[in-house]
């Protein structure tokens, strides 16, 4: 235990400010980034990250970092290096191997880190927590000394991506930037200790570090385990469409490109050391979001709505926790200029067609 | 991300309950132990823990799990071997490897561990973020996991030792167990992670898991780079006495046998899933405190007083941060029968005087 620590902790570093009361509007001057590195740009989230940069910031290079566990590329990724000549790279490396990301953050004017790799429980049950730990927290820590090492002071932004999970469960009111971490799981405790590292970073180092906080995410390269995909091909399979207990846990959805754009929004504009909140008012129990799933993927199909909705069946309970979370985003609207547009019923067509149809890459929703 | 998670939660599986509201009076049933494995036990606080436990509980059994940083034994458990046979084993491995701690719990009746093992920053600077990741998380899962592997539902208890160093700074007021979690530093951080993992432990599998959180511990074994053994030996050796800054800083501070008592109580007492905030009212400036030591050496050494206060020597500031910390033990003491019953200035004089005389085992305080 260190017992004598007098030092008001370094200042922050950006040019925009870590100070609460003085960070408002979305005119604020917009931090300037040349090249973006994306851990787990892999991933769902990472990945439509990676492909709304390349489209949205021409200026930008984009080298993404993540070992796809193994496997050469992934859907997400696919066409990018020939559809951007020399603005996209792909290094395929574990984060917690930190070595070579230190190097390449040194080396070749990496000049943001935007931190999308985690471990996640998949399908059912709540995984494996030792994973959790050594990827969500010791790769965060591992990426964290990596962009300290290699960046001199204030010369890099980092972003840590994170969830309303780490909450825990809400019966009424919404989660904002200021609500107590209270994570249920082993999982939601990994990702709160990343955050909470990745804001030590900035108290201690006075590295500038931001965290965004997200509700539930859906749209389209997302895994098939999840609820959104896993029941539109249920539909087309015509098997039944398990919905847990009474159904009515309650979760607040975003459009990955929503989230993306208010992550690029954090970066730019947000203050050192802070938390944005990103959701976009749209909460439903998850009975009324399978519902919804079922109705829109047997449009697609051309099945018969009814008939999907029929296939729904109740499952018991499974080991898992929250009844309810839902977030409020007003800080990063006010503060960032952030805004969630895409009408939920558009976005999910589009995320069900991308599944369902084997048609490349989806259309982007405006 | 998972999205269905419908289940309230397994209950807690102790006898005594998980409902604050039914967690009063330290009339409450005690949880019967046998065998106690405590992860840290060379340690500082691990090391009194186990020498107490011995005295105080004659029919309990204690393993010690420890690395010992590769040495052989450790001052704190010299001689404990053999004025307790049968009763206290040393086993030297790293808790981060985590097989044969599983295979320790299970076969051999382990109903209890205290989590003491911690990687701290050691002297000044904030120390090696990924270390504190990889011991403080990677490692606090390793033992979490272990328990669960290796107890059945309900079977053993497991309370991790936490700081009040988790909330970070508090100009005015006292943290309490309902505190939110504000971490300074990356070893902070760690810490407050293996908390939010011990307690997810209950929230999703229903094991036993309790956290303390104490403010800072003095007493005998501590460490010689640890502010009051440091400010004695530099008396010893007429050295000056830093104090970083203008001193004012303030910390809480308890001795390390009213702080296991603590331990003891809410291991066998607290509610499942609960944190007991340990600490004795006694909040002092850092340089109040650095004058009492030195006045507290120079009596002890034979030493003039004055002259020993005159090596005070302000320095600058260290890369530190939290201004204030103190804590409140009300709900420990309504809910445990906790009591910190070690005045200061007798805990004070037994701690330097050890520190200063090679005396052996110190003379226990009642």
């Amino acid at each position: 235990m260190r017992t004598l620590s007098q030092n008001p902790g370094p200042r922050g570093t950006n040019e925009i400010g870590d100070d609460p009361a003085s960070s408002v509007g979305g005119g604020r001057p917009s931090r300037a980034i040349s090249h973006l590195l994306v851990t787990g740009g892999g991933g769902f989230v990472g990945g439509n990250l990676v492909r709304m940069v390349l489209r949205e910031r021409p200026a930008w290079r984009v080298t993404v970092f993540d070992s796809l566990g193994g496997r050469l590329s992934t859907p997400v990724l696919d066409g990018l290096r020939e559809a951007h000549p020399g603005r996209f790279r792909l290094v395929r490396e574990r984060i917690t191997e930190g070595g070579s990301l230190r190097r390449l953050l040194r080396d070749d004017g990496v000049d943001a880190v935007v931190h999308a790799a985690a471990r996640n429980p998949s399908g059912s049950g709540v995984g494996d927590p030792v994973s959790f730990a050594e990827i969500n927290v010791l790769g965060t820590a591992a990426v964290l000394e990596a962009a300290r090492a290699a960046w001199k002071e204030g010369q890099g932004t980092f972003v840590h991506l994170s969830s309303y999970e780490i909450f825990g469960s809400h019966p009424e009111g919404l989660f904002t930037e200021r609500s107590p971490l209270n994570p249920s799981t082993p999982y939601a405790a990994s990702k709160a200790a990343a955050d909470e590292l990745t804001l030590a970073y900035h108290r201690t180092y006075g590295m500038r570090t931001l965290v965004t906080r997200t509700t539930n995410i859906y749209g389209p390269y997302q895994s098939s385990d999840k609820l959104i995909p896993s029941i539109a091909l249920r539909v087309r399979d015509r098997k039944p469409l398990p919905v847990f207990g009474t159904g009515e846990n309650r979760r607040d959805w975003i459009h990955v490109d929503d989230h993306n754009r208010g992550v690029l929004l954090a970066m730019e504009r947000g203050g050192a050391g802070r938390v944005y909140p990103l959701g976009a008012r749209c909460e439903r129990t998850n009975l009324e979001l399978v519902r919804e799933v079922a109705r829109c993927s047997a449009r697609i199909l051309g099945f018969d709505e009814e008939e999907a909705e029929a296939l729904i069946a109740f499952a018991p309970d499974r080991e898992a926790h929250d009844a309810r979370r839902a977030l409020d985003p007003a800080t990063s609207e006010s503060e960032l200029g952030f805004a969630a547009r895409i009408p939920f019923a558009d976005g999910l067509q589009e995320a069900v067609r991308t599944t369902l149809l084997d048609t490349g890459a989806p259309a982007v929703i405006r």
